[in-house]
């Protein structure tokens, strides 16, 4: 039986995809648009202000292509402030005309030995102390006018097996994984999300970037680290851009 | 040919997942809407007092992310008052608009040398003389706030099969498995549920948790037990928060 | 390459599965949903009466969970006579109320080595004489009240591999799974139907059964049979109780 | 690189699988299904008359279970032809009350071993000249009452991989399922098309039948064939009856 | 751990592909159908003008079988614009009664190898330079009649995988592949696209031809390339017609 590494957690995370029904949404009279934006605008600004609970980060942003329009992202320290805000957006006039093609639900993570690695300690404790940490674990969201959203396992096929790997050679995977990564830390800062119990897949990863071209390359080239050449298991990628509660009018009304 | 385990089993189990159709919830008035809540609570009172049955225990949840929106938990003695209350909460306003994106039908099981090591005997007529054993059978949901539910089989594949490994190998797995498990007894209770012929997974699991993070922390530790890394094979995973009759309000109206 | 067995087949079967439009249904006046009540059981009567064809056999179930909620089970000697009655159906009040998840077409089969075993013969003109063979392959829908469907296929894997398999070796595997069967004989009468070309699995597995529990202990012991173990790859699987037609209220009216 | 075979291409097809909306049938007047079903037999019967291209051949089938209920087979010289038929379709009233849960692009194909064990040679040229081998790639379809329809590939697995098997093996696989298919010829007519690059398979599989049950006894003891053991993936099969356009009343009407 | 190969990029692009809602289309009067259309017109008229842009290119194509009815393909220098485009299209009274049942996001793409094979040097700088080189990366959209779309991954399986093999091996496999489609130049202009971290597969392939047989025959022979037999996977493939905004009465009209 292989160890399992040690994890610290932070904030609740919720992935919140939205599609429009289009059709129901040109069905409403101009002033009904106008009274749902700034329904949805106010409910988005107080998200951002993280006015329903002690702590926390939310953001949203217009996600390209079929798989969804809106991608309403929430941090929060438990489980029923994210139900709220998911349950919330659905009771808007604007949410109600949506349907929810996809989410995910995981919580900020830190493995030990990339904590350690940061940290010079890996005693939960003392780690849970370094600010630096701390900063990923509760993460604020980036201004980053960019996102992508895709999940992840580690393969345990019949021959090659994540879980039946020995920890150190886990470990220096996940090293040589980080070089890649740190090699955009300019471009791109990354939320790494486990889910291993909270939904389908074990990680989320969440890629907030300065351009969009990038957050190929990144992952094209992280692709031929051995981790993922031989171990990852990759879901379905959401690519979108930042909209600011003031700009939904321009994702509904185009202008 | 491998030799199987014998299995004791108590009461069936529905897990009955509701999302609910917004748009129609919202274009109730709001006199509809109090009624079709008032309704939706009685029913859901009645199933937790079992008044439908002369025992059983029910319990709803409200399931976060875009899987489902509510889940029906009950346990019945037999198949016919689980349909009766599927399709009695159906033909409830509330039911009526909600669809069914996922169920699961099982029963409750333990395999005897599970029931072997707490009770000491391998005849299933002695086991079902241990109070342990019965109420681990006949199941009262405790009143933990969170639970998560995933269907899971044990893996055939062409080399790594589960079904042609010897009875003592799997029983050693099983033993380690359980030990992990048991770590987080304070924390989760967890029900295993057989489903082999009933559903399309082999066995369904259920933990019942008084916070969400042992779910993640307990599921990952597993992985790395040998009956996992090796042999388990996992459906779609839902995390709720327990729901009393009187909060549906607060789910439906966010108040 | 291998030996195909011969099979003799009897009486072509639709399983036809019918998700209710709940909400649509709840629309329906009180009248209405009587007057669509009454059309549907009297479709149900000429069904079971086989009054439609020369021979044959139906009768329909209540299935638990989300995947549907009625199964209608028709053998009759023709495709056409199976038609007329799927489209018979959804032409009815009720039946234009509900969609159709799934279905399965198949004919009902007995291997030859299967059939010399019970007959004495490998003759299929000889097999055909016999009454107890006859009575499989023309087989009357018994008054057990539960059911269970699952489709299946023999795997064709990179080594691991059916069709290329010695017929002495799935002859005696074929055996085993046959003696495993018999031990439930009492419990459950199970009927096999080919549909290799004519639906999405190579079999499908009907479940006759007196309770619902014995249904899992066969499919799990199944499991370890060396057939099952090796080569069987499952489709869904769907469970139900018999309703005869003037129990039809009581699905959709709860009475 | 294993050598590719030839190929001679004819006719491109177009399988048009369209399901019922029964319940907004349903609601039609009288009056309303009668010119919708006027209108409907007019278009297949110009359809079958190909009186929209120079040459062609159409026909319609009623298909068993939920995959769908009608098909409507079309082969013409170009892509242009089958598009102005599958809107042409859905521009009737019928057409617009049904969806397509599934269609499938291809053109008719004879490899160039297989042309040439049929016509003595391996030029293409040559082979054109043969009105055996015209009479394949422009298929008249035949009157048979019943047909299957399925999609498959050739199986390129990790270690069982028909792209990089060599050509003889290719070729003494496929001459061993000819000889298996010509057993059947009597009773039914093969219509193999191509679909690499076209759809999602590689290959279109119509089988056009006497009767029902050699469907089914030619699928399985081809499954036993090499070609097919080892290297076959089948996706769904669709079966049904021959609809004359004056028998859809029968069809949506039940007379 | 191999090495990654360097890539160039130019424009990004979306493949828009939609079904219209017949049913909802034939509700309309042939008044709101005409203004449809010709605000329809007007929006594709703009789009392959480019006039929301510096610089782009787009067309729109009818797309035969059930997967979709229309494609637009617009490539434009950032996410903004082909999110303005496609949002744009939604909020037409064509484009909302149309849903995307899929879509395609991705990057034009050179590997560097590739393009050093055309530009007889392998730094990025130099090669831009290369006029041939930025027609590939700004492709605009030739007037050929057909189109082709797929999406496709490299086979990371447990024996069989690319991003393990050496970078020699993947050159020389990519250099024979490319012997193969330069046959078809004449017929077949070829649009390959790097989508890893922004779509759900690594990349898209777009061929634009001349006529649509050679489409099957260039996706046939390459199958046998190595690069294809052992190493490519195949998402879903749709095919269609170049569509002049003028011409888009013909496909909704049928004149």
């Amino acid at each position: 039986m292989a160890e399992a590494p040690g994890t610290l957690e932070g904030w609740f995370v919720l992935h919140d995809f939205r599609r429009i029904d289009w059709a129901a949404w040109n069905r409403l009279s101009e002033g009904q648009k106008e009274e749902a934006i700034a329904e949805a605008e106010a409910f988005l600004k107080a998200a951002e202000a993280v006015s329903d609970a002690p702590e926390g980060s939310s953001a949203a942003y217009a996600i390209i292509g079929h798989k969804s329009d809106l991608l309403l992202l929430h941090l929060r320290p438990d489980l029923e402030a994210l139900q709220a805000l998911e349950s919330g957006f659905s009771r808007t006039a604007l949410g109600s005309l949506t349907n929810q093609p996809y989410s995910y639900f995981s919580v900020t993570e830190l493995s030990l030995y990339e904590a350690s690695a940061r940290g010079g300690s890996t005693d939960p404790e003392e780690l849970l102390k370094n600010p630096a940490i701390v900063r990923r674990l509760k993460l604020q969201v980036p201004d980053h006018p960019y996102i992508c959203f895709y999940p992840m396992n580690k393969r345990r096929g019949e021959t090659v097996n994540w879980y039946t790997a020995p920890i150190e050679a886990r470990r220096a995977m996940m090293r040589q994984h980080g070089e890649t990564g740190r090699k955009y830390a300019e471009q791109i800062t990354q939320m790494v999300t486990g889910s291993t119990g909270l939904d389908d897949w074990e990680w989320g990863v969440t890629l907030f970037a300065r351009e969009v071209l990038p957050i190929k390359k990144l992952v094209y080239e992280m692709r031929f680290d051995e981790v993922s050449a031989r171990y990852a298991e990759f879901g379905p990628f959401q690519v979108g851009r930042r909209v600011a509660p003031g700009d939904l009018a321009g994702v509904l009304l185009g202008r």
